[in-house]
Parts: C-alpha cells; sequence; structure tokens
C-alpha cells in the first residue's frame, strides 16, 4: 500500500486511527466515535483524512457490519491474510474494509470482526507461534486456535456482558458493587467456574449472604474469579495447548491469567496495539 | 391445629391463602400482596382472619426472610417435617412461621423458603417416593434430593431469572421476543446445553443471526432451551435418580419434562398446590 497509510481499528464503541510510515506508526489517536456514533461514514473518512494527510486506509472492525459503513462478507475459517487479503471489501481504489471471520466448526456458529487483525498479526510479528491458542478478553471474549499461522477456529464467550448485566440488573446487583481483582475471592469464583454450573453458582452468591459465608466486599471478585473461571475451564478442557497467548487490557489480562494459570496452563501477555499493527502491515503487503 | 386453620404460602410478589377444616381446603384465594408490597404484617393478617375467620394460621414463604415479617432462621438440611414443625417461629399464640432450610453440603452455599413445604407435603402425601429427585422450575429453579422423606440436599439455578435478562437487556434482547415452546428449536437448545458453557452458547444465539443460521422468530425457544438445558445437564450429571418429579405450572413443566426426557430420564408432575396443602397439614399436625 504505498510507503504511508492509514488504519483504523473502528469499533461499536470506539476506533483508534494509526498513520504508518514504512511500516512504522508514527501517529496514532483514539476516540469514541464508534460505528454507532457515526452516521456519514464518507464524511467520517474525509474527516481522518484532513487531520491525518490525503493517504490509502484499511479500515477494520464493526465498520464492516451491517451496522458500519458497508458490509464486508464474513471469511470462512481456516482463514489466514491471504485469505483476508483475497476479500477486501473495495469502497473506492483507496480505501478498503477487512472482512471478518465466521466458523460453524464444532457445531456451533461464530463470528467474528475485528480481532482477526490482531490474530494475524501476533503471528505476523512473531508474538506467538503459528500454532497457538489466544485469548481476546472483553465484553465478548474471543478465544481463538492459530493453526500454521491461519485462524484454524474460534470461540466467543460473552462472558464480559453477563458481569455487566448481572451488576446492573437483578438478584445480585445490589450485592455486585465492590472491587474486582486477582484476589482470595476471585480464585475462589475461578475454582467454583471450574464446575461449569453457572446458573446454580451463581444462586450461591446470593446463599452465600443469606447464609453470612462470604463478605459482600467480596462478592463482585466472586462473580468475576466464577464467570471468567468457566469461559476459561469450558475453553481448556477440549485444548491440547498448554499455553494461552492474551490480548487484552492489563487489568483484565491479569484476571484471565490467574484463571489460566489456576486451571494449569501457562498464560503469556502479547501487546494487542502492536498485534494489531503488524496484522494491517501484513493485509497491505499481500493486498499489493 | 385442631379442626380448622388457615395456611399461606407468602412469596415475595404473591400469595395464596388456604382455609383448611378437617384437613381439606374448603376456600382458598391469591392475591399480589407479596412480602414487598406488604408493609403492615399485623394489619394484613388481621385483614386475612377478618375475610376467613379468626383461626390459627400458619404462614411459609418470604414472610419469614428478612424482607417479611418476622426472621425464621433457616434449618440445616436434612431436614424434614419434625425439624420444621420444632422450628416453627411462633409469632404468637395461634401465628407461627415456617422455617427455611439451608444446606452447604457439595461445597457451595444454598437456601430456600417456601419450596419446603411443598417437597416435604409431595412425600407426605405420597404423591413422591421417599427417596427422589425433585424440581420446582421457576425463576430460581430448586433442585432437591429427598432422602427418608427429608430434604437431603439441594440446588437453586437462577435460570428463569438468566432468561429474562438476556430478554431485556444486552446484546440478545433484541432477538429473543419470539414465543416459547416446546418445539425443535428448544430441544437444539436442549442439547446445546448439555456443553455447559454458556457464555459461549449464548453468544452462538448472535452468531447465528449474522450467518443466517436460525430464524430469529425461534430464538427465543432455543435460548429458553439451552437455559434449562444446561440446569437439567448439570443436576442430573452427579444423580443416581432415574426420574424427576416436577413441582411447575403446565408450561413452565412442560419444558423441564422436554428438557429431562432429552437426558434420558423420566418426568412427572406433580400438584404443587396439593403439595402445599399436604405440607402444611403435616406441620400443623406435628406441631400439635
Amino acid at each position: 500500500m504505498g510507503e504511508a497509510f492509514l488504519a483504523v481499528d473502528w469499533g461499536t464503541t470506539n476506533r483508534r486511527t494509526y498513520l504508518i510510515e514504512n511500516g512504522v506508526v508514527v501517529r496514532t489517536e483514539r476516540d469514541d466515535l464508534g460505528v454507532t456514533s457515526v452516521r456519514d461514514f464518507e464524511d467520517a473518512v474525509a474527516g481522518i483524512r484532513g487531520r491525518f494527510g490525503d493517504l490509502p486506509m484499511l479500515l477494520a472492525g464493526m465498520v464492516g457490519s451491517n451496522i458500519g459503513w458497508r458490509v464486508a462478507p464474513y471469511v470462512a475459517a481456516p482463514a489466514g491474510i491471504d485469505e483476508l487479503a483475497a476479500n477486501l471489501l473495495e469502497v473506492d481504489a483507496r480505501t478498503a474494509i477487512v472482512p471478518g471471520v465466521s466458523t460453524r466448526a464444532g457445531g456451533r456458529a461464530d463470528v467474528m470482526r475485528g480481532e482477526e487483525v490482531q490474530l494475524l498479526g501476533a503471528v505476523a510479528a512473531g508474538l506467538v507461534p503459528a500454532d497457538a491458542l489466544l485469548a481476546q478478553p472483553g465484553t465478548h471474549c474471543k478465544w481463538a486456535l492459530m493453526a500454521d499461522g491461519r485462524i484454524a477456529d474460534f470461540t466467543t464467550a460473552m462472558t464480559g456482558e453477563l458481569f455487566a448485566l448481572l451488576r446492573t440488573h437483578g438478584l445480585l446487583a445490589a450485592q455486585l458493587h465492590g472491587e474486582v481483582g486477582a484476589n482470595a475471592a476471585f480464585r475462589e469464583g475461578v475454582e467454583e467456574g471450574r464446575r461449569r454450573d453457572l446458573a446454580a453458582s451463581l444462586f450461591g452468591i446470593r446463599a452465600a449472604k443469606m447464609l453470612g459465608v462470604r463478605d459482600d466486599a467480596d462478592a463482585a471478585a466472586f462473580a468475576s474469579g466464577l464467570l471468567i473461571g468457566s469461559d476459561v475451564a469450558a475453553r481448556l478442557a477440549g485444548a491440547d495447548h498448554d499455553e494461552v497467548f492474551i490480548l487484552a487490557n492489563p487489568e483484565l489480562g491479569a484476571l484471565y491469567a490467574t484463571a489460566i494459570e489456576a486451571n494449569g496452563r501457562t498464560a503469556h501477555h502479547v501487546d494487542s496495539h502492536a498485534a494489531f499493527v503488524a496484522g494491517i502491515l501484513a493485509l497491505g503487503a499481500a493486498r499489493q
């Protein structure tokens, strides 16, 4: 894509723009103009070019969904840089949207849009092996099995969303205002999560209060441990990998690492921004 | 308790009053004056006696909790009619509240309040064997293991509450407005629930929409099957019983029966009102 281009990681609620020159990020900008806040995408894209320069542009994330600018149809897994580059949605000669990835392996439908750039970039940059298990914790945690440097299969768990729902609505909300960290209560929750019996384990938080078994100051950490722990336990139950590579902010990454290690695996932290940049560079190179 | 008495099944949002003469219900009344709608319980109880007669009274349910009239402390499982009768909270010489039951068996705290009368009554009336697995589906589904006619252990799953939360808030809410019945989509959900991987299976509902795999008209039935199915699968995983006795309204009972039978067990329906009356009669008799 020439010597300089713009990459935009454009999600539902946020976007991050990178100005890349000769393979190096020279300027970046983050704002809350996610796709749900944008009405006129041509105008928004012109605005980015106005601030960063009139350059070619690669867009990734929800901008390519049916709530974004144009729909870039999913590429079926297994999918690598070449498959994504061959299926870029060309908005015009200088503007393209990266497609998401879908899977129906294992009998359950799943989709991703935006995460694929980080995943493939982590391999491209040598941050993770070409055959590895990667986790991208968040509202919807993605777990991807990489094989030969491609996304072979993946699973999304709405772990973060469930936690947010339970903290805001329903029976447990009033109990879940405490701080969350990788403490003893969190580890107890992770252990309980190994039962993979969420609906019953959650009621146990209420019962523990009624019986005076756990202080409510610890209930949020326990609930977080329970939800993350059952996500981790479910994903590791069928996994051959002894190591998990985590792409997340440090706080959430630390919680997942604690749960992964409590389940007998080794957790490594990977710089998700570096992975995104490497992925978008690889896509840009493959496109030429 | 003499020849005539009043029994009140007094829950959080509803209450049901029974006038019982010589062991037979001669009149019943149901209203929405659950404990959260009542400020003055002495006045409310006087109102019941004004309508039904100035009789002795046994109260069960949340009326004995810290959001009710007086706290009737939990009796630890195993608990039968005799243990509950010995621990009635006597408000006055003619008015008593049935205590709830607690357990910490299996390492998880659990509590019930109100359900114990139905459970013990089902055995007392001969509606279920003295050694049996009983299910009381609802917002918080109770599963009780009866042994020698007593509540030996139990588990509560907040299955109904999770379904209500997901229908009202968050990513899936817009998809979950369809009807729920024991149809093919419900059975698919039950099958998916056997994975006991709720956070991932729930995201699959979203992905199925994005990939056009399932019509949204079927999404609510699938989600209900998934939640009930994972509840049933978790409970039956460690259960020796080939039969499950369900105390519920016909609609919810049919859904649980479908999930139980899909998991290779036999489901029987039990009249929960008859069970309550038998339980309260047995408590009244044991009290004398």
